[in-house]
């Protein structure tokens, strides 16, 4: 890397900076470095030299300008401080590296107005190809936008229906049934689900969670697999997990799959809150399938804060294999997503696209895993 | 966003198209988007009509040739799948958006040859500065070399001497010493420090462990402090909780400082296995120190296939305070680092640096808090 300390102090080099230290004029210093149109050699030169010299960064643009290509991923996540998306990002990274490019990442906090500016910033930065997690499952023009305009969009963990772009996810509704499946046959009949799984709706502010009671989900309880338009805009995972457990529940005569049942939108409702509700029901839940970890983290909290100890008095089973999940008393049973294979078939799907492969969306579903630790024991009035 | 079902399908519209579109040459397409020089009023309003129409994404790039500001931010973190990295992202994000700036995340997994590839993307990307948390603290280069081009560095959680750079971090000798003082009045005198703090040395395949035993460290000690040449560069922050660790000792009067001490290459040895290894010693220590949370899992993983209770049989005490240290029985007790505050220092001091305020390099030091939870007791030797 070169330095310069005559370069002027405290801001980059332009191109104005590379012509006058070239000694040619603006056009003559774009057209040298975007590598077109007429230069002479001795002016080519000058301008190589002038740019090395003042550190200018537009070589790898002005070879993107000739070639369309820059050899980056942008990757828009919805909530990196989710052990879950982490891990993703941790497999596209490796994948992408693998495969010659580079990683743009943005993290959207599951905010719709923050994806649609991520989605603009990386198109402008000139990323080959998106990987997003939708923080809507509806709200997904701009992803149409950039799709349409030759920027293939790869969705990850959560559909869009209506957006014809490659998804990769798991068996979200078998993984789900599944695990609610496994606390049945140990007895259990009282089941809880616990989620979040909505964004604020469009123009409700979601950083001042006072304007709207929080406890408006839970005094109107609607359908989620059949939202209300005029409520949060819920990601498809989350839906399908729903569905799961209520096809459990139903397999087993449970034909009321309401009563145990919370939902609630991402930085609204507290997993622990909603949890504390359930516990407080004069015939509470024997167990709670929470649908990822950071929810799982709420539910113990709320069992801590109720006197309850797991699996004892609460069964309790999860979406996502943490770390912490392996280290804690008990150990917790998990239905474990190949976090690192998510990301890595992201990106292939998306490299595919970019390397301009045409043909229909692909929807990839990969395997979860059922690993059984200490955290389901029977129901505590079966013993 | 435009969307046009006319332009060229599968890549991004170029420059060259543009200018074909327009029916004018490359360069004046050129002058025409990027603002300068000597365009006919007509040919730039088609040269703007035909980049609108193909969805050609230059213009932010264009304005940032003559501004020489883009008002993105590059944030390197060393590992996002640590909970402390993913809040101090999630500091710099809001800092940043309050403040008019976008963020372009990359992760190096402690790996300096990423970090290196990382700031060459970003600067290939024109960010106005580089917030960075680095895998190494004398391998910085690249990063004095960034500092020097105009392209302002903040360091993030770690310093490294020599580079003259703002950096942002917590008192870290002081809270390590704090924290062993409390293991001390517990009545603790065998108390181990758990920590990784090297990357691998330059030209060790980090990712092929087969080649350098995993035992190499603790076959050969090296004193932390002042680490061989050829042995993995630590970084800043673990040495500076090892010497707090030594000093709390040495006040206590117990001048053997390393009996207790473990320390490891990341991805080459398992904080549990690190642990697992002093719990078999035939004095082992009756408190750990973890100097994070994810070592903290290791250390609990170990004391559990050791058949030990926390804090009866041992007590344990954390860097970083994470969800799930809340929600576990016993809760633990924690050094809790301000994330957010961390993450947004740095935004404000890289943003004071990019808009031009000269002056020394200024080291931020921000506090932390112990938080008493229930992972402390007296050793069982004691009762």
């Amino acid at each position: 890397m070169t330095t310069n300390r005559r370069k002027p102090a405290g801001r980059p080099a332009t191109l104005p900076d590379v012509a006058r230290e070239a000694g040619v004029s603006r056009s003559t210093a774009s057209r040298a470095l975007a590598g077109y149109g007429s230069v002479s050699p001795d002016a080519r030169e000058r301008v190589r030299a002038a740019a090395e010299k003042l550190g200018y960064r537009a070589n790898q643009l002005a070879r993107s300008m000739i070639t369309g290509r820059t050899h980056t991923l942008g990757a828009i996540v919805a909530d990196i401080q989710n052990p879950f998306f982490a891990g993703v990002t941790r497999g596209i990274t490796d994948a992408a590296r693998a495969a010659g490019y580079q990683v743009l990442l943005a993290n959207t906090d599951e905010d719709v107005a923050a994806e649609r500016a991520a989605v603009k910033m990386l198109r402008d930065k000139h990323v080959d190809g998106l990987i997003v997690a939708p923080a809507a499952t509806t709200e997904t023009g701009h992803l149409a936008a950039a799709h349409a305009a030759g920027c293939p969009v790869v969705l990850l963990d959560r559909q869009a229906p209506g957006l014809p772009a490659d998804s990769v996810t798991v068996d979200n509704h078998g993984a789900a049934q599944d695990a609610v499946r496994r606390l049945l046959v140990a007895g259990h009949r009282r089941i809880a689900l616990v989620s979040l799984l909505g964004t604020a709706p469009v123009g409700t502010p979601a950083d001042t969670p006072g304007t709207a009671p929080s406890t408006a989900l839970e005094a109107a309880p609607a359908d989620p697999a059949s939202p209300d338009p005029a409520s949060p805009d819920p990601v498809s995972t989350g839906l399908e997990r729903i569905e799961g457990y209520r096809a459990a529940l139903r397999e087993a005569g449970l034909t009321d799959t309401d009563t145990y049942l919370r939902t609630g939108t991402f930085h609204r409702e507290d997993p622990a809150d909603l949890t504390a509700e359930l516990l407080s029901l004069s015939e509470p839940p024997t167990a709670v399938f929470a649908t990822d970890s950071m929810i799982a983290l709420g539910v113990l909290s709320a069992a801590r804060d109720h006197g309850l100890r797991v699996p004892e008095h609460l069964s309790v089973v999860t979406f996502d294999d943490t770390d912490w999940a392996r280290a804690v008393r008990p150990r917790i049973s998990v239905v474990a997503q190949p976090v690192q294979e998510l990301g890595a078939r992201a990106v292939h799907s998306l490299i595919t696209r970019i390397e301009g492969t045409a043909g229909t969306p692909e929807h990839i579903v990969l395997d979860t895993e059922f690993i059984e630790r200490e955290s389901i024991a029977s129901p505590p009035d079966a013993s």
